[in-house]
């Protein structure tokens, strides 16, 4: 069996990274000014980024493979504009592919996305299509609210996305729906605007007809689906009082939750509410919260022992560690086969 | 052993009302016309939309007595002006007020507030004092976002809302903090907005330091603590990642969850998770989820099942279903004690 953890950022690029984020910003606030050229990373520094923080835990902890993507907070897609977040994911995503080039078993690619407020979803579709015929990733990170916690665009079963999720459709690619930073002070980030944003696209998916339009269209909601499976019951109460569907129809066969709960009380209620054809093992690491759990005495996104200690069958724990991600990211799997896994 | 429901909402209020409301803001709209004057409502008419529905239910379910405020989605401080949500919320509470004084046994009054985007918190100092001194109601229901969605009101530990706490405090009452309706298309109110809005006041709460400003500031969180049970070691992590004390002595000295989810697992896992000390019994009933739950046979809204049910001692159920409510609630306390209960 091989342990697929669906959802890792490289939180720890080199430095010159942000050293072209800042620039960038200064050029955009700088009329006249000419933009930078992509930052120049050696292959040894990046290998030093991976080695100690992701390849180290992986091994540690006993995982395969890290789909990967750009660090997500750092999306940002409510600084600058369109222009300025396609610059940004480009430089992102080509280094996410530097990363599976020089780690192929251990890493495979997930791109962020152009977006920015107010902007159209063109530069999103072609972007994608480079990522996925070009460089070969497996999927994307859509970001349902670029303003940054002002939440200003259409909600993800408006129309308005209809363009991208035919070209998903058509790349048989996912997309994790995935917030990046806030601007709003409301919201810290990783501890209200993710889960939040999590809660609210599930939410929105049964108000509309979304997967009717598109069947095959799939998204994984990070950080255990919000707080959807907490409330499984509301949900599914809504859905009644909504005259949907019930879920299992009419959502669930078009989207998943990954593990990324750092608790076992979490992730075994997970595992009891949601079928286990809908969890897809995932740590978010090196991400969210970095520390050790007083109470375990293990690092709390170390989720793997989590799932481990889930009292379900072991081709229960095959699919959630394994098969389902390949079920979700058919050219993962793909990927995989060509190598005789 | 008495079973209080801390979140009761008059969601089945005499149609007077809404047609008061109607007329409020087409005043609104209207420069120079003159507001509607207070809907005339009878008290049978008040006894009838009662015995019907949450008096029954509380029958039904075994509940004693419900701490009742207006209806959550209907404050809707996003429309109008801060007039407007005044004349509201004092027709709004005097309404509870009566349904008080028709069953001063089996309700007890909780207060909306003339919030608005914009709007400075002195009125709702002034609300909240006629509420408590005059009206005799025992808490009040503080909206975090009266823009309705958008989220241009500062954080809960901000300055701005210092005022209001330090009245909360003189007063001794609790505050439900308590979204109104969202009229931001991305959050569907009760399944994406309430749920949110709790996430994100308890992440504020583990940001700021209020409660060393206000040490005897309780607040509730409805809705379970909206995700925060399910993600306890995210928020665990978070504080601790933020070199915040941990979370027993930073925050749940002041903060109480409800036991408004709405399936057993989901209370299971809150009772897991958080101090029973900080749990108090809630419904949200006739509320949010009006619907049978097909797996159970039963309302999916039927909480006290779900606490019945928890593997807990007696003594902690009785804390659960009374003794918390009338710690939390001082002058709920004194009155029932004035009862000789």
């Amino acid at each position: 069996m091989l342990i697929i953890d669906c959802h890792g950022h490289y939180t720890t690029a080199p430095a010159a990274l942000q050293t072209f984020r800042d620039a960038q910003l200064v050029h955009f606030k700088t009329p006249g000014s000419k933009p930078p050229s992509a930052p120049a990373i050696s292959d040894d520094e990046i290998r030093e980024s991976i080695d100690k923080n992701q390849l180290k835990l992986q091994r540690e902890r006993g995982a395969d493979l890290t789909i990967f993507s750009p660090r997500a907070s750092a999306m940002a897609h409510h600084i600058g504009d369109e222009a300025i977040s396609t610059a940004w994911g480009r430089v992102c995503n080509d280094l996410i592919k530097r990363v599976v080039d020089l780690y192929p078993e251990n890493f495979v690619g997930v791109c962020q996305l152009p977006q920015a407020p107010g902007a159209g979803i063109a530069g999103s579709v072609a972007e994608l299509e480079r990522c996925i015929r070009d460089l070969g990733f497996i999927g994307c990170n859509l970001n349902p609210d670029p303003s940054g916690g002002h939440w200003s665009a259409p909600p993800l079963t408006d129309r308005y996305w209809y363009p991208f999720y035919e070209k998903m459709v058509e790349l048989d690619v996912p997309a994790m729906v995935h917030v990046s930073s806030s601007c709003n002070p409301n919201f810290h980030a990783t501890g209200a605007h993710y889960i939040n944003a999590d809660t609210t696209a599930f939410m929105q998916f049964i108000e509309g007809d979304l997967f009717k339009d598109f069947p095959t269209l799939r998204f994984i909601i990070p950080h255990g689906g919000g707080a959807v499976p907490y409330h499984w019951g509301r949900y599914r109460g809504l859905a009644d009082m909504l005259k949907r569907p019930p879920l299992p129809q009419h959502v669930m066969k078009n989207v998943f939750f990954d593990t990324c709960v750092y608790h076992q009380p979490g992730i075994d209620l997970l595992a009891k509410v949601i079928d286990v054809d809908n969890i897809l093992f995932g740590s978010e690491m090196v991400g969210a919260v970095r520390g050790i759990d007083p109470e375990t005495g293990h690092y709390f996104d170390d989720t793997k022992r989590y799932v481990d200690a889930l009292p379900i069958s072991a081709a229960d724990k095959h699919k959630i560690f394994e098969l389902n991600a390949r079920r979700v990211f058919p050219r993962l799997d793909a990927i995989l086969k060509s190598r005789g896994l």
